[in-house]
């Protein structure tokens, strides 16, 4: 027996359809810029090697497409009143990609060299512009007060989105202990500031250009950003706890660059007595061995750390949820919507 | 005798009066920024050091809010009305500096050490994004079809000004010789669109948040752009024959390290028999050393490069001031803004 007449596509064929939608707007635009960012720009977004070849599977889910082309026809439009701020978020989200790996010095991304390391700091800096520059560009030019909306949006989420980078970096330098240890709390409004604000920007885009009204594409962009939140968890488990198979990244990497991970900062903030053994580790002298990276997942794993990251994912996805449950939604897009929200959390494949 | 009734404000006088005009809506608007970028702003404008302290003659000449208030004044509108799109070009312009510095590798600026050399690159790069989305933000608050124009104006000179940066960038590896060779004119393009079109973006906005029709503005934009080159070749002769003690940088600098500035390219483009000297001597082998670089400014001398500079910027503010000419304005910013034209490309002072 079944309840609705239609069949829920599951999650790959819903980002499918999504990416299939965009992508000749999205060539399109990315054939506007300079033929050298150009170039840096299909390298970046998985369409070539930097020979200019073509390399399978060096794509991203492409996620914020989906989102906006889900809000447009989420707010009664159809996909392709999203399209156009579907392809302002994917050319935000290459900027911010290619901008972060320079201020992180990563090296590699989905098995390839970053932008920077293939072409250089100067030109990584100055491509990342380039796409920020089309992005605000793609949305000016929606004509009258929809392109206002939108152009309110992504400006409004751009600068959600350096404070969320600002206060991350700010992370590395502040103590494991005392009164300027990092809380949960504020890793949570750094996640939603720098993950969770283009996300709901996405979703949020695609309704104002299909017309929606104000409150749904608030309640759209709030849950984008509880889903952020809970892709900052998760990601940060993986980078603690996640197959090196499937990361592509050394087991423990997190730990081992010291990062200020939820599970490591909700692990420290607990009463469990393991929380001032992980203190003592990681404050004391120098970097930590192989030993003493196993003996800190432990302790973090231990003093509740690991829990508490798999519920902050729970309840932020509920949160997002709950976001959707209180706006009129066209259907169709609601459960796509609600198949795609646990699927992009799900990074184990 | 005197023809007009109200005596011309001198340059300086209409910079500062400009400055005055524009600095408390653009310190606020740095105050919105996360605290850490808004101290590198602060740096990076000039109003403070490293260590917070302000440091006099630090600051620019504020050319580009200058523009703006002066195109909302000859826009028949108050100087007031252009001060938002005074905020935005100062925002991107400073923007622009931070990541230039990087891409160049300079590491000082105005005698002291620029931004990356001070905080680091990444937080040079993140600085730098914070203000370029605080430049589109603060043009997206403004309310009604003149803020839509106004983001229009600003997303079109983005667009060319990372383009320019990539012309300058690749001029770089192109030879010295041949069919590959730049010539004057692709400088010129380059030019307009890195130095060119924010300056006339910045009057053009003025102009349009006066309530300027499309033609004003557009002529604006223009003598901007015409103003920009003539920057640019200056700039260019400085770097060659400018004194050090007023350039702030080593004699020769820009042939030290072998710039493809304008005077070299034209003294390379004529039919001067020292035109192929030159040629030979920067396509020599290894660097060339202190009596090579000597010898190189003079070929560029003889060879007519110093004087097709000087009449490229001669014909540029001439260019200038007819697209004024054209359009009807205010008779008070007409008169400030010729005055202002020559004196912004004076910089032996």
């Amino acid at each position: 027996m079944t309840l609705s007449t239609t069949r829920q596509a599951p999650a790959p064929e819903i980002l499918d359809r999504c990416r299939e939608l965009v992508r000749p707007a999205l060539v399109e635009s990315v054939r506007r810029l300079h033929p050298w960012h150009a170039e840096t720009a299909a390298f970046s977004l998985g369409w070539s090697g930097v020979d200019g070849d073509p390399v399978p599977g060096s794509q991203g889910k492409g996620v914020r497409q989906a989102l906006a082309v889900l809000g447009a026809e989420a707010a009664g439009g159809s996909g392709r009143d999203g399209v156009t701020g579907a392809v302002a978020v994917e050319l935000i989200h290459t900027f911010s990609l290619i901008h972060d790996d320079i201020m992180d010095g990563d090296e590699t991304r989905r098995r390839r060299p970053t932008v920077w390391k293939a072409y250089g700091t100067g030109p990584a800096v100055l491509a990342g512009d380039a796409l920020f520059a089309l992005a605000v560009r793609t949305l000016a030019e929606v004509p009258g007060p929809t392109g206002t909306a939108a152009v309110g949006h992504l400006s409004g989420a751009l600068g959600d989105l350096v404070h969320g980078q600002a206060q991350d970096l700010l992370f590395e330098s502040r103590p494991w202990t005392g009164s300027e240890v990092v809380l949960p709390h504020e890793y949570r409004a750094m996640a939603t500031h720098k993950t969770g604000s283009l996300l709901g920007c996405a979703a949020a885009l695609g309704a104002v250009l299909a017309g929606a009204p104000a409150p749904v594409a608030d309640a759209l962009d709030r849950a984008g950003r509880h889903l952020g939140v809970a892709f900052q968890a998760v990601d940060d488990l993986l980078g603690i706890w996640g197959d090196p198979q499937i990361t592509g990244k050394p087991v423990h990497s997190d730990l081992r660059r010291l990062k200020k991970t939820f599970p490591v900062l909700a692990a420290l903030a607990s009463e469990h007595p393991a929380a001032r053994r992980l203190e003592a580790l990681l404050t004391g002298p120098g970097p930590l061995d192989g030993a003493g990276v196993r003996r800190a997942a432990e302790l973090v794993d231990e003093a509740g750390g690991r829990r508490a990251a798999v519920t902050e994912a729970r309840d932020q996805l509920r949160a997002a949820r709950s976001c959707l449950d209180g706006v009129e939604l066209a259907e169709g897009a609601r459960g796509d919507l609600l198949t795609l929200i646990p699927f992009l959390i799900d990074r184990t494949g």
